[in-house]
C-alpha cells in the first residue's frame, strides 16, 4: 500500500524546493538589508491566542489539537498573534522601534479545495512601537524592494494604498455609525470581486437603513491619488475627510523620497478584510488583475493591547509564496531551478578511486561544491553524470596524478581542457580554463 | 490577560534566531558542497504513514489532529517516513543515487518535560538507491564536515561507528535467535547509560533463557577498531563475525581516504534503538560524554518497501539543533549573534530628512544593509543608535550634501571620518576609511 500525502499539503522535490529556497532567500536578504531582524515562534499556539485576537469563529478555521496534557492547541494560521504575544512578553526590554521579520509555514484548517493549499510559506514584516508615518512608508518600501529583487517592475505589479481613517471619515460623513464600519469595510473589500447589482443589493441589506449605496458608489471607482484629489463628491470637502486625505498625501511624499511611486497608487476599495487595521492599509496585485493579492498589510493600533499588552502601534505586511510564484510562472520569470556543482571529480581508472575520494574531501573542506560517482564507471559516463548534475568543471585524476601529481581540468560549458599541478589546482580550484588550450 | 506560549515550545527572539539561522545556514552550506539537493515535505502527514513505519505504539508519541474532513493526521516527529513516501511516489523518475537533505521543524507529542523540548529543528541527510559502502562513508563525512564547519575538532567530538550485521553475527554466535535481536539491540543501546548490575538483571530477564550476559559483557566495553581486532573473545574468530569485521574495516579505509579517521572510531554499544537499521550505524557524541548524541544515523534496507515502495537501500542521519547548540554553549563557541548593518544614514538637520530617505532607499536597492532613525534626533543620538544596531559605518548627510553633494563617512570601529562626493560614495559604499584622515 502506497501512502499518500495529506490533501492540500505540498511535497517539495528538489526542483520545487530550489524555487522555494530562492524566494525565501530573497525575503531574508531584502529584510536584512532594510535593517529588520529575524524572529520565529513555534508552529503550535494555544487556541486562546487566536480566540483573543479573532473571537470564537476563528476556531473553525484552524487545525485543532487536544494534547494529552489537556491543552487546547492550534497550528498557526498566521504570524501576527505570535508576534504580538512575543512582543508583549518582553515589551519593556526590547529597543524600539521593533523592526522584525519572520519566514515560516502556516496552515489553514479548512477543507482542502482545488487550487487552494491548506499550507503555505509566509513572509511577515513588522515595525512595532512607533506611529511614525516613516514606518508605514518603510514597510511599503520593503515590499517593493522585494518585488524588484525578484524581477518584477511597475509594469507587472502595483501596490494599492488606502487609509482606514480616511474611510472611517467617509463612512461617518455618509451617516454610517462606527458600530457598522466593520461591516462596511467587509463590503468595500469585496467590491472589486462582486457585480454592481449584487453589491448594491448586499449593501442595501446590510447598511441600507443608514446609508444608500448610490452615495458611496462613485468613490469606489477611484484608483489614483490624483482622481481622489479632484473628485467632486461632497464628502471630499468635509474637514475630517480633508484631514486624512492630507495624511495620505504626506505618506505619498515619503514614498516619493523612497523612489517607489511608480509602484504605488491610491485605491478606494483597498481596506483589508481583517478587523484589526486602524490606519494605512495596502495590497499588491498583478497589473492585469488576474490573481489574488500578492501581499497585504497595514497599521494596527490595538492588537497588542487586545492580547494583554500595552498600547503600542504597529505596521506590517505578510506575503505568502503561492500567489507570487504563480505570477512569476505566468510571466515566465521563475529562475532556473537547476542545482549547480563547482567540481565533479572523475576517476580515470580503478587505481585512482582513493585519490578521487581524497580530492573530493579536500575540495569540500575548502567550501567547493563537489561531487563524484560512487561506482567505477567509464570516464565518458562520469562526464555525463557531471553534466546531469550541472557541474561547471570536471577534474580528472588518473595515471598523471599518481606519477606527476597533475590533474586534467575540463570546462563543462566550453569543453576546454588543461593540465595543472595538483597544488596549483587546489590553490584556485575555480580558476577559468583558457579556451585556447582546448585540445 | 497575557497569553503564554505552549509549554515545551520555543520562541526565537532575534538573538536566538541568529544562532538558529547560523546553524541552519551551516547545515545547508555543507549539504550543498557535498552534492546533496534540498527537499521538504509538509509538517502534517497521515497517521497511517507513522503506523506503517513504527506500528501502533507510535501514535501515543505524536501530536494527533482529527480534521473536519475526517482525516486522521499527525504533526511530523521525524523526516524519514516523509522521505520514504516522497521517494516511493516518484521512484521511477528520480536519478540515483538520490542524495537529498532537508531542514525543518519536528514535534514530539509527549508531555513537556524539563529540559526536553517538544519541538526541535532537524537536519536530515540521506543517500537512497545504492548499497555502496562509499555512501555510508560519505554520510559520515558530511556529518564530520558539518562538525568541523561549526568549529568542532576531534578533541571535542567523536563519531562512534558499528554495524548491525556484525552485531547480528555476534548475537547469532551467542545463540540469540533472530526473533530476539531487536530486544538485544535495545539492551545494548542502553548499556552505556545503565549500571552493570541493572543491565545484567534486565538482560537476564529479557534474554537469559537464550544467552548469558557474561558472554557479551567483555565485548560491550570495546571502544576502538584496534581493540575489536585484537579482542580474544571466541565469537571474533567465527566466519560470520570475521566477514562483517572485514566489511567494517573496509569502511574505515574509505573514511581514511576521506581524511576523517581522527573523528571516527568503533564502539560496540552503538547500535541505534530504532528498528529499521540493517547495516552500518553511527552516532556522534561530545568527547566528555556529558550530553546526548549530537547526531545519529545508519543504513536501512527495508524502509521504503515497508511503506509500499520497492527494495531500495538507503543510508542517512539526522541532527537536531538542541544538543549541538548545548555543546557549543558549553565550549563557549557560539557565534556572536549580533546583527550587523553596513551603513547607518545620519541626517544632520531637519532639511536633510528627505535626502537621508533617498540615500537609504538607494543603498538598500544596491544590496547594502542600511538603516536610519525615523524621528529627528541629535546627531550624537543617531550615532548611538547606529552603534546599538552594529552598524559598521555612518554616512552623514547635511548642509554639505545639499550644497556640494558630498557626504561624511564615519568608521564606527576606529572613529575615522572622511568626506567624499556622493557619487564616489555610492560607487563603493563599503570602501574602508583611512585612519590617517581621522580628524
Amino acid at each position: 500500500m502506497k501512502i499518500q500525502r495529506v490533501r492540500g499539503t505540498r511535497d517539495f522535490y528538489p526542483e520545487d524546493m530550489a524555487i522555494q529556497s530562492w524566494i525565501a532567500d530573497a525575503w531574508r536578504r531584502v529584510s536584512l538589508r532594510n535593517g529588520f531582524l529575524q524572529y520565529d515562534g513555534p508552529i503550535l499556539e494555544t487556541m486562546d491566542l487566536y480566540r483573543a485576537k479573532s473571537g470564537d469563529e476563528i476556531v473553525g478555521q484552524l487545525f485543532r489539537i487536544d494534547s494529552r496534557s489537556g491543552e487546547e492547541l492550534a497550528i498557526r494560521p498566521e504570524m501576527t498573534p505570535t508576534l504580538a504575544r512575543m512582543i508583549n512578553a518582553k515589551v519593556q526590554s526590547l529597543p524600539r522601534p521593533i523592526k522584525w521579520f519572520g519566514i515560516g509555514p502556516f496552515y489553514r484548517g479548512e477543507r482542502p479545495q482545488r487550487g487552494r493549499s491548506r499550507e503555505f510559506l509566509q513572509w511577515n514584516v513588522d515595525v512595532v512601537g512607533t506611529d511614525d508615518l516613516l514606518a508605514d512608508a518603510e514597510c511599503i518600501f520593503v515590499a517593493v524592494d522585494l518585488l524588484r529583487e525578484i524581477g518584477l517592475g511597475p509594469e507587472d505589479v502595483v501596490v494599492w494604498i488606502n487609509d482606514r481613517r480616511l474611510m472611517a471619515a467617509v463612512f461617518g460623513e455618509l451617516g454610517i455609525p462606527e458600530s457598522r464600519h466593520l461591516a462596511a469595510y467587509a463590503l468595500v473589500d469585496k467590491a472589486d470581486r462582486m457585480e454592481r447589482a449584487k453589491l448594491a443589493a448586499v449593501w442595501a441589506e446590510s447598511l441600507g437603513d443608514v446609508a444608500g449605496f448610490e452615495a458611496i458608489e462613485p468613490l469606489l471607482a477611484v484608483e489614483s491619488l490624483e482622481a481622489l484629489r479632484s473628485c467632486d463628491h461632497s464628502v471630499m470637502r468635509t474637514p475630517t475627510v480633508t484631514k486624512w486625505l492630507a495624511e495620505l498625501e504626506s505618506l505619498f511624499l515619503v514614498l516619493q523620497d523612497f523612489g517607489i511611486t511608480e509602484f504605488c497608487d491610491f485605491k478606494m476599495t483597498i481596506v483589508r478584510g481583517l478587523a484589526y487595521y486602524t490606519g494605512c492599509v495596502f495590497e499588491a496585485f498583478d497589473r492585469q488583475g488576474k490573481l489574488r493579492a500578492v501581499l497585504g498589510g497595514g497599521r494596527y493600533d490595538n492588537l497588542l493591547r487586545a492580547l494583554g499588552g500595552p498600547d503600542l502601534s504597529g505596521v506590517g505586511f505578510g506575503m505568502g509564496d503561492p500567489v507570487v510564484l504563480e505570477l512569476l510562472r505566468e510571466l515566465n520569470r521563475l529562475p532556473d531551478p537547476h542545482a549547480a556543482l563547482d567540481v565533479f571529480v572523475v576517476a580515470a581508472d580503478d587505481e585512482s578511486a582513493s585519490t578521487a575520494v581524497r580530492l573530493v574531501a579536500d575540495l569540500r573542506g575548502r567550501g567547493v561544491r563537489t561531487d563524484f560517482a560512487y561506482r567505477r564507471q567509464a570516464v565518458a559516463k562520469q562526464f555525463k553524470a557531471a553534466s546531469a548534475r550541472g557541474a561547471e568543471r570536471c577534474v580528472i585524476v588518473g595515471t598523471e596524478t599518481r606519477e606527476r601529481d597533475t590533474v586534467t581540468i575540463k570546462d563543462m560549458s566550453t569543453g576546454a581542457q588543461t593540465q595543472r599541478p595538483m597544488v596549483a589546482f587546489l590553490a584556485d580550484p575555480l580558476a577559468s580554463i583558457p579556451p585556447s588550450q582546448n585540445p
